[in-house]
């Protein structure tokens, strides 16, 4: 299909999105499908224009196609592609394209031998209504699905047929589609990486790298806010692969020389998983105890698969009782500085540490709100406090948001002063 | 406005969506507010057609509005209102209508009142193009924001202008802009409610209530999956406020008798939530202990604010040691059964309640997976146990999904044994 991969005018080709199912116009689930697949074309230097939405109608479906054949040079459609009498993309597109239905003999056997694999009664015969396509429709593979994803020209523009199901349309996307549209944009090889900060605002990474971004235009940058991290993300597009990967190094090392600490980790790695990676490497095991994140800290922890190897425990001490019994915190020191304070926050990672065995141990203490605070003491107010082999280190934030933010907010604090106590950060970092 | 809230064919209106903003159409942000508008509007009848979404161009935000203004009675526009450049939103609804921009001062009192309200400087000049508004249109009051909300014609259609910002948007329409549609759909009164039930699939939920609702074509059901939970939502239209209260009053008295113990609560309120208003009414108390959920159960109940009148605290143990040392789990019934085990689960809950002087401990220990399943207690086994006044009860999961789904079924799993426990609920509801 080389021919229908380049744009008649030379200029960087324009992109659209149609999406059809009555449950997303309903509102009933949300199009994820869409955003997932322009956070991956934008990089690509690719014009997204426009995304269209429209229920499992005929006229809807046959309307949309047509407009956007009219005026893009790629369209991603998605949903439709099912059994049952309310799957109508099929239909939709061979009558936009003004051409009949054949049956594709080959995606026939494909959908029988996946059938008989699973199943022991033969395929119903509603089932053969899958391997139906326009006559001009070519198959695009889809391993994970009976729903044939396809491509095909409708006047100026071509399609791509996906089903909507997450898991298939991001594979097919990723596998078949992606690849063909960046090389529709003109490039040769393009290489990414986002850079995934903590403790900094999306304004303040923005400037930080400003000088950086204007010395070197051949590689894009992207920002993106996932409270409380931000992230860079940094797109190389060169005419070969060497290039594309050189220019990406060249840029990558001068941000995270800029940033320093700031940046936990790379390319989909989460805050607590980056933590855990470097305490396993060094035999090392923390444990948390917890007051106004209600066990959000040590719940970031363990959603990392394998993290028993590194967590031991938490202690999850909401009212003052506990703190003493679990935690080994004196009356008095509570009684003098009432519970959020840097007394109590150190009391509890020292006997958090204490009870655990953990090689750290950290302690949240505050007021998440919305009620709770005081003039002294105002919602947003939290002590945290990091025990490890060398002493104990503490620190208090004023945040600001909501009870969720707050609480994110605060796990992350702690998990960045354990990363401070590792070496991998500095508070006074940039 | 009241000539233009009603469409002119008699028929019920069809209302479409346009959404601006680079920010969308590159995948940046996800646009939640139109799924959350349509599943509000579905209800009602309105036949809703198509969603645009368009970035921060010029000719694409004229052109989605034009075409919507020629099909559609209503159209819900977000995004663009700010006071950045880019921000194109107010004079693309002026160029397609084909009028000119007036200045609303009660607009610009409304914003320097609010400016002044906050800050001490004086508001920016620039600031004052939010006071700027196509002519003919009718401001809708944003008690949250500065970015004026709007209403206009064009054409045929009814536009109303809403910020992107969630909480603005939503606000806006839930008070604004839901009672026009409701009104032009000719209902004279809807009355909604939400129906939160857990322990039970969607396709047995449906089953469970299609009598109802084929004895009730008078009020609407709809159906919502939020993992592990599902949700039943009725909406009964009638003439009158009264007639549409006893509608729904008798549907829904039906549905709970036919579901019993599993619906939980109703309109919004969470599982933990509806779990903590009757502890704290019976003047009780919880704690947890949990070795695969690593704190989630504990998470879910302290997101609820004021959790602190009845949640206690929880002991995490991961490891097999802190079992031992935090919640008395003898040695030997861990060599013996193994750490996911009913023992196990029995001990940890009675060491929980024991150790925190609780009114209840619930106890989870399974395995999450991806990792650590063997072929007798493989991925997703889970046992839970509750310990409360009357003795422990205990119970074994076996669940499929991923790591995170296995670990939300299994904290809801733990909550619901609380609320058999308290009589809330039956382990053999249908």
């Amino acid at each position: 299909v080389s021919d229908q991969t380049s744009p008649r005018s030379g200029e960087t080709p324009i992109v659209e999105f149609v999406v059809t199912g009555d449950e997303v116009m309903r509102g009933t689930i949300a199009d994820t499908n869409t955003a997932w697949c322009a956070a991956r074309l934008y990089p690509l230097g690719l014009r997204l224009r426009r995304t269209v939405v429209v229920g499992d109608r005929g006229e809807d479906i046959r309307r949309a196609l047509l407009e956007a054949s009219a005026r893009a040079d790629f369209c991603i459609v998605s949903g439709g592609l099912g059994p049952t009498s309310d799957d109508l993309t099929v239909e939709c597109a061979a009558q936009a394209a003004g051409e009949p239905l054949r049956l594709d003999q080959g995606w026939l056997d494909w959908l029988r031998a996946r059938w008989a694999a699973r199943r022991k009664e033969p395929m119903p015969a509603n089932n053969e209504r899958q391997a139906l396509l326009p006559e001009t429709a070519e198959i695009v593979h889809n391993p994970d699905g009976s729903a044939p994803a396809f491509t095909m020209r409708i006047d100026r523009c071509t399609f791509f047929f996906l089903p909507g199901v997450p898991r298939e349309y991001q594979r097919i996307l990723a596998e078949s589609v992606v690849p063909r549209l960046a090389a529709a944009a003109g490039q040769k090889a393009l290489r990414m990486r986002v850079l995934q900060c903590t403790d900094i605002s999306e304004s303040a990474l923005d400037h930080a790298v400003v000088a950086i971004r204007e010395r070197h235009p051949e590689v894009r940058f992207g920002f993106r806010t996932k409270f409380p991290e931000n992230h860079l993300s940094l797109a190389a597009v060169a005419d070969d692969e060497a290039s594309a990967e050189r220019n990406l190094a060249v840029v990558e090392e001068e941000c995270r020389r800029t940033l320093g600490g700031r940046v936990y980790g790379a390319d989909g790695v989460t805050f607590a998983q980056a933590l855990g990676l470097e305490l396993a490497a060094r035999r090392q095991t923390i444990a948390t105890a917890e007051s106004c994140t209600g066990g959000l800290g040590a719940e970031l922890l363990t959603e990392v698969g394998g993290s028993s190897a590194w967590f031991v425990g938490g202690l999850l001490t909401y009212s003052d009782e506990l703190k003493q019994r679990l935690l080994d915190v004196s009356a008095e020191v509570l009684r003098a500085h009432g519970a959020v304070s840097e007394p109590v926050a150190r009391a509890m990672a020292e006997g958090a540490r204490l009870r655990t065995g953990a090689t750290w141990a950290v302690a949240i203490t505050g007021i998440a709100g919305p009620t709770g605070g005081t003039s002294d003491k105002p919602v947003g107010t939290v002590w945290l406090a990091c025990s490890g082999p060398h002493g104990t280190t503490a620190r208090l934030l004023q945040l600001r948001g909501d009870r969720g933010q707050i609480r994110l907010a605060s796990a992350f604090g702690a998990l960045q002063l354990v990363r401070e106590g590792l070496g991998l950060a500095s508070p006074a970092a940039p």
